[in-house]
């Protein structure tokens, strides 16, 4: 397997993304190939020891930045580590697609160079959703898709049941959509019609779920519109962080705070790592006719290690293919309404 | 002023709104008047020293219960605590009326029987959002709305803006649209077009906001349609939740965590005490005509005796007659597109 890594997206770029690989090529058999200015890779890679049979590097010159438009930079910016990234595993030359870089010009990416499976109106970004003291969930949709129609979040449930299966090792896992309270018949005009959709399906689901049982981990795959689940994952992000800052700046309020703290150090570094997405491997952009997975920008090297190694599931248990498999499910189910 | 008080209404009812009712009369000169089956509050009301001219009860023999129809209920209990209420409201029998009872029969009263205020299309169910270590915002609509209308989510931030600033005290509140991203051009077809509409209001509009900034204070009145805003609500209190859960876990871990949270003892308290919404002082339904607000179903006496005091504002400010007063603003941003 080839494992091909933008080596300029993201915050930290190309310094954790080689240190990332490093560690990852540690740990697998496979080749990671680092696409991007090849000068700043090498400088990087040079830092490490590390087996060049299983880190190479391709040059590419162009960057595409968050602040270019994602459609004009992907048709512009040939010369992009994300285009020839993706335009590698289009004519494998590459088994996936890893990148920290813009998720618009991912999707776009996605969609432009590799396609839409067809029969797919709507390729997702799924996140892992981490719950607490337990297994993460999955979240899709996290905010590609803004305006969507029932049968998109059907997709959305199916294409996420599979992830959850093949990669993250979930045994029929349990598919909510998210609602205002538990009966069928509640919501709108979308998550009425949606309801109806995945209770036809083979899927596990469990019916509607209130966003008070989603950090309680209710379900396994969370499904939602793009904004709905957009605001789960960030609020989640928002209130962590709040309510750590908080914690922090009382907890070193006077001495006895302190002694205090200082006991509990431990504790409060593992309830600090519960929030840790770097542990869960990136967010995959399913739908696509290819394997893409998204980044947090500001990966650590851990985390691009952690996404490398999730990666060859991803690819292994042909998630792709069997999603191409799924469509034939949807187009029964979205047909007989 | 007559506050009128749901003696039956939430999950401790009669006890802990009997007991708020005694303590906010220590503090106020107002009448508070108790509806509900006499006995049963007259019986709680033994139990405290009071001084009969300030808290009364009316007899109502009927319950209606969060298991109800709300429409159903409304229209054919009409010797409930809730019915008989919103209608001494109705009659000028009362200034305001409060409850722990169901949302949902509470919003069908305010409709049915004060009425929409004209020009308002939809009322909303508006929330304290609790800020920690900060102060609260509003939220609207809290989910009585699933399906919205750019209009709708102007009126939200319209008759928002007028609560905070009577009510809650915040001149000049930001008012800011949930959203996936902040630029203008973000998120779909409502969004888009309620950004538009909120923009050309007198408002002090912010903008779009991202999930990740509400719970960090971004704005006063934050405005969503009501299962983004249910999502934000009840995913806010269910990680608070858990995320106490698991700290109280961790922290009662071994002898050294139970040394240092014993320290932590008083921080930990105001942690908890930043997420109690019954600081705050309910929620009230915004649009119809006349003061209505619902108390959450499990308010300790101490939450009542809040709202109640937070009830003598939303009277004495004339919010309702100031959101009759706007319409015309409404009307004209509305027309104009």
């Amino acid at each position: 397997m080839r494992i091909i890594l933008d080596g300029m997206g993201g915050d930290h770029a190309p310094a954790s993304v080689v240190e990332g690989a490093v560690l990852a090529s540690k740990k697998i058999e496979h080749e990671i190939c680092i696409i991007g200015q090849e000068e700043l890779i090498q400088a990087e890679l040079g830092k490490y020891k590390y087996d060049a049979a299983k880190i190479t590097v391709i040059d590419a010159r162009e960057v595409i930045t968050n602040d270019d438009a994602p459609v004009r930079a992907v048709r512009s910016k040939k010369d992009s580590s994300i285009v020839k990234g993706i335009n590698m595993v289009k004519n494998g030359e590459g088994d996936i697609f890893i990148s920290a870089g813009s998720t618009g010009a991912l999707m776009a990416g996605g969609l432009f160079l590799l396609g839409r499976i067809q029969g797919i109106d709507r390729p997702a970004l799924a996140s892992v959703y981490p719950i607490m003291g337990s297994k993460a969930s999955l979240l899709l949709d996290a905010g590609a898709n803004a305006e969507c129609k029932p049968n998109n979040l059907l997709e959305f449930g199916i294409m996420g049941n599979i992830y959850m299966e093949k990669v993250l090792g979930r045994e029929n896992p349990r598919v909510g959509l998210v609602n205002l309270g538990a009966e069928a018949a509640k919501g709108n005009t979308l998550t009425k019609a949606a309801y109806e959709l995945l209770e036809q399906s083979h899927l596990n689901f469990i019916g509607n779920v209130e966003a008070r049982e989603v950090p309680k981990g209710a379900c396994d795959v969370i499904v939602a519109d793009g904004i709905t689940g957009n605001v789960i994952l960030k609020l989640t992000e928002g209130l962590a962080w709040n309510i750590l800052q908080v914690m922090k700046k009382k907890f070193t309020d006077g001495m006895k705070a302190k002694l205090g703290a200082a006991l509990l150090l431990d504790k409060i570094g593992e309830l600090k790592k519960d929030f840790d997405y770097s542990e869960y491997g990136g967010a995959p952009i399913l739908g696509v006719k290819g394997p893409i997975v998204k980044m947090h920008g500001s990966s650590s090297a851990n985390a691009v290690m952690n996404t490398i190694l999730k990666g060859i599931p991803f690819v292994e248990g042909n998630v792709v293919e069997t999603i191409q498999n799924s469509v034939l499910e949807i187009e029964e189910i979205t047909l007989s309404e």
